[in-house]
């Protein structure tokens, strides 16, 4: 809320939560922020309903959990509004099909709010990549390295939350599209290549239980429960052109944040875990990683080049989720596509349902569904250019 | 020679090479150093043959290309001598059963000289695992990360060295055991557990092809000729238990020198391409790294606090070359089991044909032979001890 009130001329009319106190502490926002009074929708679960069908609307932003992402988007774009959701857009490919499909069906563009694609550090190497710095890519790494015990077991309820609760029944990579995000968009996914299959591989499962014996004690029933969620899932993913990528989904056991970011081509390679660089011929010292900040300076994407002070100033994670929700609006009020489509959406989402078949059946590789329907081959590269 | 020849009581009795200037070399060696004139043997490829069958030799230390490994060790033990090879052991799933089968029948103990494993992190990690300081281990990583294309492309006979010529015609991990020796060790692999099944995926090959345009020039043929051999690959493997392993090898790319020997348990992590360390309420910043060396002092293996300055003095790789050495002269001196035996060694460098198998089948999983045939239920994990 308060992130997109500071974009000009965005106005939130309507509200919608299934707990009223919620819809009203937003409220509260934008009174504070802009002097208005958005209207309310707190009818349950389906209240999104009834505020999609007002007629005083461009756009839908839904950032509830999970469950309710697709229904969300899906109504918004029946009602002829774009829609933006927070990650992951979807949980099962049905759901990725029904964003796809609904997409196609009304002509309404929805964007996935992948923030991560949008770091200041990522969008840098778009750049370089594009600028073919590292040479032709070869291989890509990422991880949702991020010990998130804490939204997983509530202190004070003593119970699972519900993100822990989809730790209960599914292994696999349960939250993929912040690592993947950024690597698609590096590797042209959907726009020239597209991901072939996957395979995955989860750990066993200590992690949840020995968060609750710390925080509940050792005879609380959290101590002892059988969690699904291997505390390290690793999937290997392969592009039809011959690219790899590594991805990690590690939240379940204290460690530093790491969200990995490695892209290596025939040039060198970005790594992010060393926030260090390697371009050979380039790079002052053989064999030796350099700082990466100099780079971010010489090839600043244009988006941060023109909107790094709004960004830092009002928006979260150094300024992405600003960035992010800037290219959501100008998309909205230029009645244009967005940059992070169904297609995107759909893709990276599903990387949660195939890594949970993929581990279920002992790491057997999982094919990706095409949900671009072979148009992958002439989808143009998501462009470089400054804000307008 | 070198190396060995610093060892207190160790002499070097004959040398077999299959051409007569490296033998004459490493016999010059001997000279100087010890004032001894080694017997040569340099038939052709087979001298190996005629030097096992020696009466005046204890042991067999062999270091020649991948292919004379097994025909060496097998040779040494069929004559009542303790064996030592390079890395790999072995290059296919019947050359390990070999290796096994032959020490089994003869009683004698071959070792697999992995230096990696005596690195002197490598060590402090062990000791740290052991003592518990990571909790219960879950995952673990490492790489062969390592821009070795100088040993596959010769500059001065313009054509294929024998280490470039293995990436030709096979795809998968084909230098496997620098990175899972350690992790083998960390994880008790055929002593308490062992390793279930690999999947295992390779990028497309473009880095020996560009190495070559740039030595030789876009004309020559080594600059067009198809390779097999993925510049990245990347592997999972999960063991019965349920620890997972993470396994790249790139070795056909510019980048700084990384094998990365992540081990990662319920309290924390050691992270070696930060070269830091992270354990949950005892390091001193919340979710950050810190620096590992405190820890090299205060966990020092045995090993390496008796032998620290013999070993930095005369062994390569800082000094691991001498312990392994130490530790496989101390076993044949003892008349004892080598501390990486057929088991291990044979399990090691299986990753190389199965993740050969498991690329040409589209990753899929491949399972691990059990060369211990039950044995690691039993077999009781790695002393750590001083040298004596």
């Amino acid at each position: 809320m308060k992130t997109l009130l500071t974009i000009p001329g965005v106005e939130v009319r309507a509200l919608a939560d299934s707990r009223k106190e919620n819809a009203l502490r937003a409220q509260g926002i934008a009174k504070e922020m802009r002097g208005t009074e958005p209207a309310l929708h707190v009818g349950g679960r389906s209240s999104f309903e009834t505020l999609c069908a007002r007629d005083d609307l461009d756009a839908v932003v839904c950032g509830g959990p999970w469950e309710i992402h697709v229904p969300t988007m899906v109504a918004a774009m029946k009602h002829g509004k774009y829609g933006a959701t927070e990650v992951p857009a979807a949980t099962s490919l049905d759901e990725c099909w029904d964003l796809v499909k609904t997409s196609e069906r009304t002509g309404m563009p929805c964007m996935m709010l992948e923030n991560v694609c949008y770091f200041q550090n990522v969008m840098t190497v778009l750049r370089m990549v594009r600028e073919k710095c590292f040479g032709e890519l070869i291989h890509f790494e990422a991880g949702y390295q991020h010990d998130v015990r804490f939204t997983k077991i509530s202190r004070r309820s003593r119970q699972l939350k519900w993100r822990g609760a989809h730790s209960v029944h599914q292994d696999g990579n349960l939250y993929p599209t912040h690592q993947i995000g950024p690597i698609a968009q590096w590797a042209d996914i959907n726009r020239g290549d597209r991901f072939a299959y996957l395979t995955s591989m989860s750990s066993k499962a200590l992690g949840i239980n020995d968060f609750a014996r710390q925080l509940l004690g050792p005879r609380h029933p959290l101590a002892k429960k059988k969690f699904a969620l291997g505390d390290i899932n690793c999937s290997l993913i392969k592009s039809v052109k011959g690219v790899t990528v590594t991805l990690y989904h590690d939240t379940n056991l204290p460690r530093p944040y790491d969200l990995i970011f490695r892209a290596q081509g025939v040039k060198g390679l970005y790594m992010g875990t060393v926030d260090g660089i390697y371009l050979d011929g380039i790079s002052p010292e053989h064999h030796k990683y350099e700082p990466f900040a100099p780079y971010m300076k010489k090839y600043a994407h244009p988006l941060w080049a023109g909107l790094q002070k709004e960004a830092q100033k009002n928006g979260g994670h150094g300024g992405g989720d600003y960035i992010t929700l800037y290219e959501f609006i100008r998309a909205v009020r230029h009645k244009t596509e967005v940059p992070i489509d169904v297609y995107d959406a759909a893709t990276w989402s599903s990387i949660m349902p195939l890594s949970i078949e993929s581990v279920k059946q002992g790491s057997a590789p999982v094919k990706f569904p095409d949900f671009t329907r072979g148009k992958w081959r002439t989808r143009k590269p998501l462009p470089i250019r400054g804000p307008r």
